[in-house]
């Protein structure tokens, strides 16, 4: 298991509701892939999210966003190191 | 105040060591501007750093890490909602 945070550019930016639901998705989706995510922070305006999630690996991370709204991540990190 | 999350990007990578002694200094330094960081994540390989702060806004923010170390980051997002 790996730590990653994914980035999410929604052009025109997005509603706080719709992001809530969408992590709600996540969460009733992530079991099957061994997927945990975390936190999220967003700015709306900007239509900027981060998703902070513990997976076996990128793809896995990405595929629970797939499989649970279709909304997977722009870019995603493996977290090296956090304090 | 208010929650801002920042992005840094170096070329080249970035050592888990380097960004630890950098945040000690932000800490040391962020008291006279009201901003208190609060977490940071990593990605050494890509030389990604995210930090999650408090600040009265994103000047400040910026300001401590000018002081610190002056390694501003490259963008910073006010986060308008969390989960």
């Amino acid at each position: 298991m790996g730590t990653f945070m994914d980035v999410h550019h929604i052009e025109g930016g997005v509603a706080a509701a719709d992001v809530a639901a969408a992590h709600e998705k996540d969460l009733a989706a992530q079991g099957e892939f061994g997927v945990n995510y975390l936190r999220y922070w967003v700015d709306e305006e900007a239509g900027k999210i981060f998703c902070l999630v513990e997976a076996p690996d990128a793809d896995a991370a990405a595929a629970v966003h797939r499989k649970a709204h279709g909304l997977v991540a722009d870019e995603i990190y493996p977290i090296s190191a956090e304090g």
